[in-house]
């Protein structure tokens, strides 16, 4: 937002490089032009090399076509347009398996089960909510199959046991992984695993700061999955907003599900490992490759046949 | 909370008489025992006339006592146990009929609905989740019919026609009248509309602070349905914490859903109207009066039943 007066730009040259750079897109605007310009909109946007918006607050001129040039700057991928909606079809019936535990929140479910609700209700199709006790009860109960199951993924290999290998089933976590940023390289950046060496770097993102809990999966339970596959591999940790300038000397990275990032923002992670040409994998891809459980897990969404045509 | 050194009692002499007069429970603490303390203990109880319980924040001295004083002193009917468990078996079916309109907050559920399913999976059984329109391949898909269903509502007629009559059928907004509330209470409240006269006073009691909309419940549809009931009562509003000290004037209290309060907060309200002899009813109770749906969503809770056991 340009005042009016500005007369020294130096520092609005700075911000629009360090945005160029960072492939943030922006919008140039200069407010207060119901006053007295120090200069004329030809004066900011030849010494900026940028178009120029006028608008006053005051008298709300230029602010319609404002808010229209920032809704056609909104990248086309900012947010995914359904979780699981590519996979239903009108009428479908799509089973959620919910374990409530003690980290479930009291009288709630988590945010990843009620937006999932909602996405199924928006693509027409019925979800079915049952504990993974009741999962046989409510398989009897209906007369055909379901079309997909979604589970926590504790509880997918019990959740297997009970489902019949043709009806399609996956993890939350798994959905979330698409949902969030792009689950073909989160698959590729597993395959970089099997070729990790002793002494090799692997960095363990965390987009939020939350307290570290005694079984936490970035501290501990991930570690303790590497000395299993008998990886002797250093590790090293960023948190919160923080997020390596140079990822070149890392063999991998796990992120984790990136609930406190939107789409947008963790699509520029994954685009910043890429150009480093780091492989990349997240928390969920992680533990369900651990548990022996990707291969079915990945199934529902045909992602080689997606690639084929 | 006493502090050690307190010597003039007025203070919490008239805090005490307020809180009794209000029926409000609470407890006498007397911290920073680890200091030397200006009166002993005796001389607290017996001036206030109520039992000390000594505590000292810094050495934590008597702190879990105090714990399970403050469990033991909460209203048995603070939280109601259950929203629908006591309808629902375990392994039953419960349906649960969702509109998604402009009003739905986008990519999430309401709270009364995700608050539902969450008690129907605590109770064991389970919860299915669909919009009005796919209600009718719903019930095609299940081998035997639903154990209740739960609808918004706003599509109470339209899902009243869809379900055979032996279904049990109620709407979130009864369920909510019971779970915040006392629906026989309410329901009773409903029945004093039909003697109210002409100039009689209706007080709306609304328990949040938002923006009226344009369609506003308290304001413009409940004043509408008495016009069309051809009934000429006066209102009067009350809004937030606000509730009028005296009832004896109004004929008849319609509340809110009190989503904004909690039971006993929405219990005392209940009190004070029965105090006063004022019939009290609320939003959905009297909507789905207005309706004509009244009968069918109150039939699941055996109100008539239960009284006679």
């Amino acid at each position: 937002l340009l005042s009016s007066t500005a007369d020294d730009l130096n520092y609005e040259q700075t911000l629009i490089k360090t945005l160029e750079s960072r492939q943030i897109p922006f919008i140039t605007v200069l407010n207060k032009i119901d006053l007295p310009q120090g200069h004329p909109k030809t004066y900011y946007e030849e010494t900026l090399k940028v178009k120029v918006h006028e608008i006053s607050c005051l008298t709300q001129q230029g602010i319609n076509e404002l808010i229209k040039i920032i809704i056609d700057q909104i990248p086309k991928d900012y947010e995914k347009s359904t979780i699981v909606g590519d996979l239903l079809k009108p009428g479908d019936i799509c089973v959620l398996v919910t374990p409530i535990d003690n980290s479930a929140p009291k009288g709630r479910l988590i945010l990843p089960q009620v937006q999932t609700i909602r996405d199924i209700l928006d693509n027409n199709a019925v979800a079915i909510v049952t504990k993974e006790k009741e999962l046989s009860t409510t398989l009897d109960n209906l007369s055909g199959p379901p079309n997909l199951v979604i589970t926590d993924a504790q509880v997918f290999a019990q959740v297997a046991r009970i489902l019949p290998s043709h009806i399609p089933l996956t993890a939350f976590s798994i959905v979330y992984a698409r949902y969030k940023g792009d689950l073909e390289v989160m698959l590729n950046g597993i395959k970089a695993i099997e070729e990790l060496k002793n002494g090799d770097k692997v960095l363990i993102a965390e987009a939020c700061t939350h307290h570290t809990q005694k079984d936490d999966i970035g501290t501990v339970k991930i570690p303790n999955i590497f000395k299993k596959l008998g990886k002797e591999v250093e590790f090293a940790w960023c948190k919160g907003s923080s997020y390596p300038e140079n990822l070149d000397e890392y063999k991998l990275i796990i992120h984790c599900g990136a609930c406190m990032l939107n789409r947008q923002q963790m699509m520029n992670r994954i685009r910043k490992a890429e150009r480093a040409n780091v492989p990349i994998t997240n928390y969920g891809v992680f533990l369900a490759y651990a548990n022996g459980i990707l291969n079915r897990a990945v199934e529902p969404f045909n992602l080689n046949k997606s690639n084929n045509t």
